[in-house]
């Protein structure tokens, strides 16, 4: 919903699906230089890795992730997917998949497809800033890739790159505030969000929703992870849902008769979001309990349908984690140090700490 | 369909509305500047003609633009929009809509909208170079936009300039070929007209189609002009179609039973495209007949049938067509000259004959 | 001497007083937009202020600043020539001069010619970012001044610009690191500084050196403070130098019989710079002592001589000094508040902290 | 002297030289993936070639080619310098000798390095195009590099990369008339020759002039293609020479008792260039006289004298020559055509003809 605040983000997963590909051969170049054994099967294994990486991924990505399916992660379709691939190829995704599982020996191959300087994280920071001019994302990858080296089966960084990475963990974290969790768009988000709820709820009670064929499966149904198991033709099901099935529906639910479920579709149709407050510490009972009310006596909502118009809830980010896996630097001696420890210039010990933002949203015009 | 060849290019009409619209304040400055009279009237009326010129386009504009509607161009559409606007906001657009129709005595407000250096072309060309990566059609706007004055109520470009619009109808020209009348691009379009053109032959024959309630109506009725003048809630109607009506009706139809409407989607869906034979003749009708042939037998069409399949067409474009209207170039003494005369680098006048090219097309399989 | 390291930086202080000069024009136009009275007397007096405010550089600016003359820094010469063009104008830069000065009683007019936040910063900054090609540098430039306002009459941004002045901070400290202060660049300094500091040594004995008139007035005589005000033609023969005098005589000297002048101009001139060695804390006595020992043995070279080959010192910068001035941001209640209390996402304070490193230069060959 | 116009262009030929080097490389990995042989020691001597395409050039390059010395064109002074680079090397830049020279088998090599299409012009017309801000000669050098394939030894460009050439080709000329051609930087770069003929004829009378003592020998002294035989030490003296020799002694000469030269010096440091007017016919003899008759009364100037100030001459182009060389397409069935007659877009027989103007020079003040 990131276009809703900048209009020129509406770069597609394809995209970042290529770039990403795109730098993992540069990459695997630069480390080849550098006289680090590559294998071309290791090196076609992790290219399918990071091409694959997202496929799981569904209508309107992390915004619905918790919406269409439950109790199961895109990671975990992802995987589906390429086992799915790797039967129809007859086992020649077997080493992309070990190298995605981190399962293969050479563990930098793993890091380049998920850790925190993979590939992935070079392509969409650089990509997002650059659809959404904002500037305060841009980094130089290329810089960044060429002074990648193993040491130890580790994904490392060159001394000299340090500045590089600095700015890379301090650029990953604006761009978290000012695109990813940008007010706006988390707003836009949560009514996206509610939509899919309501029109679940209404599915439940076996109201008619307009839907394709393939919605309609997620739409009527509880889809989780032992749905996937059972139902094998399931996968392909959900291949054929995309952002046109959802919103299409969305375009149809303005006229729906339920009230609650036009209102929302309406809303988002009309880019008419909720107003949204962002504080360091929860909001008090008492304020909200007051938008509750007010929106109670506007519209004559219940409280069950009053929830869909006011709530609170929390964002949060840290831009780097070490407690996750650590991103290493080279030093003179061929020792690596977590970035934590090398930076002089900026306190990353500090970025690590998570930070935490508490929101609460309600209709414009109560 | 440009993206299918070019990736990038998922730019939409709304940003295009956008940039000329702030071409046309640019314009309007460096108007003012070098001492030509106008009013704020003047030019907020140049500015929201601008905005809404593009308005009355459909989904896939150009593409579907004799698909869905029928003996109606999108310009009277857009005016049948300014008109209802101009209802709504009780004659306020009346300055705007006059300037849009070249009513307006100062003849330069509608040129800036509409002529062959309007900043309609200013913007598109720049914004589908940089979407596309063609860097053959870079133009630059700023400096154009810089050298326009008026003389005699015609809006003209200063002699300096020359060259700028010289390498502007150039640009145009070879944008045209590498991008808008890419024969990639053509297959493609192609391709979604014929799907149309299948599915409203299966409405007309009522036979059940998933589509949206909007779609429904463009699609089981012949809706032209004169629906438009005794149905005023038509327009409406139409406004709520976009390309997701379309493309998720088109998902749908991958398993209609019609055999034609499936495989013409199936192979949209996956880029299954036409292959396409551009030439200066035409085809030979045995060269046709041959491919008709091979199709009928291959998948048992019938005649009719086979029409989806084979078909041929020409496509054209003269990058600078002084019998509509000229671009103008202001000399030492203020006299207006003709472009094609001006320039003393470029043949604009060979430039000003037609290009007309023959294509075929015909599946990939055969 | 920053194109020893990135040989994209040869763009000039003529390039930078003109983009500032822009910028200053910007920020007036997004001052004056949001209510704050701005005459044009002092919209020119500010512009005047910022075109000249590097006009008392000499050759290679800030490298040669203690060199060719002695107690007297650029900003007292940029206010001589302010003044002596003050007199030719009749008293035309009369608020310019105040302004630049400070003391004009509209504090942020100042401001923006000179202080954390000033349009000098916001230009060399992107500019050297985009010359060096140091994408860790990049700011928008754009965004800062379009959130600037006035409180109290003194400059601040808007709470939305937040996030753009953490980055521009940030971006101000990797750009000393990486590019300012970097490595190559200080070992190429120290070598020009040395190649004037034994000219001026030989010709203090009277030794011919080949120069230009204007460049031997400096060479041959101690200039400083009190010599531009007993000889007020001083300022004229300074106008005349520039990097065009030294550099040439630089190339002449490689010849000079004087074999420590020679050796050095060489070492310039074929890019030979001194290894340079950087650590936090200074050099072991013994350590350096172990060098010019060395470099004597192997050239013959006196204790004297040998000073200009082997010598340390240290580099210091901190990213943002409240002591000097605050970056102001305004909060919700329009009251201003320091940058380094406001940002909640980079730790300023830590940046405050200046970062002070030793080097150790001496020739690549010992 | 172009930056006098655009004042962003002060890149160097090194920069060039460094940017044609990466082109071959380019070119070369292209061609190589496409199946055409090129060993590494052809592929190291076309890069030395194309490195050192240049390193012949004087001050000012092709301004003062036919200034400093006579007789002796800077290709045959790149020639000399590689054959002394051989000598040093032993021998090891006989490959690229060949290459260059155009003696060497696989022609291919040569047009790399010198024929209509070659890097050398990719790289100055982007770089050109980049620096000075012209977008009208911006190219896709790297696309017509993709593009690029061998038949018969001969250096081509597949069909599809058309367009492509046809807009390298306008770019090229619209470049020339904008940039290279343009009349402030022709008269810029004509008081530059009459500096340096002025200089040199007060030399010849053993007037003193300021000047370093590499300078000296070529201001001093007739030196011609048999001097450089005659005399070896006279290349290493040449090669001591740059812009900056020169651009400083035009500066001590604004105050030189010969009042042409130093009128002439101080309009060039000053910028007060000739008034320059162009137009497609020779001037008459009456226009140009009249001029003459003016400036000898304004300053007492005689004949010879005022020879300096008032000169006509003319600049002529052509952006494709076809008799030099051609571009080649390659067409379907693999052969070479001519782009002259492949282009079906773009009348390039037109471009191939040259264009000659001429012009007047005089003093503004006249």
């Amino acid at each position: 919903m990131t276009h809703l605040v900048y209009p020129g983000a509406l770069h597609t997963r394809f995209h970042h699906a290529l770039g990403a590909m795109f730098l993992m051969t540069e990459a695997i170049d630069v480390l080849r230089n550098k006289g680090n054994e590559i294998s071309d099967e290791e090196a076609i294994g992790a290219t399918i890795a990071i091409l694959l990486h997202d496929i799981g991924h569904g209508p309107f990505s992390h915004a619905l992730e918790h919406s269409i399916v439950e109790n199961i992660t895109h990671e975990d379709i992802s995987a589906l997917f390429m086992d799915k691939l790797n039967q129809e190829f007859d086992g020649k995704l077997n080493l992309a998949i070990s190298i995605f599982r981190g399962q293969y020996k050479k563990r930098f191959l793993h890091q380049l497809v998920s850790s925190q300087l993979d590939v992935d994280r070079l392509d969409y920071l650089k990509r997002d800033s650059f659809f959404t001019g904002v500037s305060e994302g841009v980094i130089s990858s290329e810089r960044i890739i060429k002074m990648l080296n193993v040491v130890d089966d580790e994904l490392a960084v060159e001394s000299k790159g340090i500045y590089s990475v600095e700015k890379f963990i301090i650029a990953r974290r604006l761009m978290y505030w000012q695109v990813y969790l940008h007010k706006t768009v988390i707003s836009a988000e949560y009514l996206l969000v509610n939509i899919l709820k309501r029109a679940k709820e209404l599915a439940s009670q076996d109201r008619e929703l307009f839907c394709t064929p393939a919605f309609r499966t997620f739409l009527y149904n509880k889809i989780n992870r032992e749905s996937f198991e059972t139902n094998k033709a399931l996968l392909d099901t959900f291949s054929e849902l995309d952002d046109y099935d959802i919103f299409t529906s969305i375009k149809t639910w303005t006229k729906h008769d339920d009230h609650v479920l036009s209102k929302l579709c309406r809303n988002l149709t009309n880019r008419n979001l909720y107003k949204i407050e962002i504080q360091k510490n929860p909001f008090s009972k008492d304020y909200i309990e007051q938008k509750v009310k007010k929106i109670k006596e506007k519209y004559n909502f219940s409280e069950e349908e009053s929830n869909y118009f006011v709530f609170t809830n929390f964002i949060s980010n840290n831009a780097y984690n070490p407690q996750i896996d650590t991103i290493n630097i080279i030093d003179k001696d061929s020792n690596l140090i977590d970035i934590a420890e090398a930076a002089d210039q900026l306190n990353i010990s500090a970025l690590s700490k998570p930070v935490k933002k508490y929101f609460l949203c309600y209709p414009k015009d109560i």
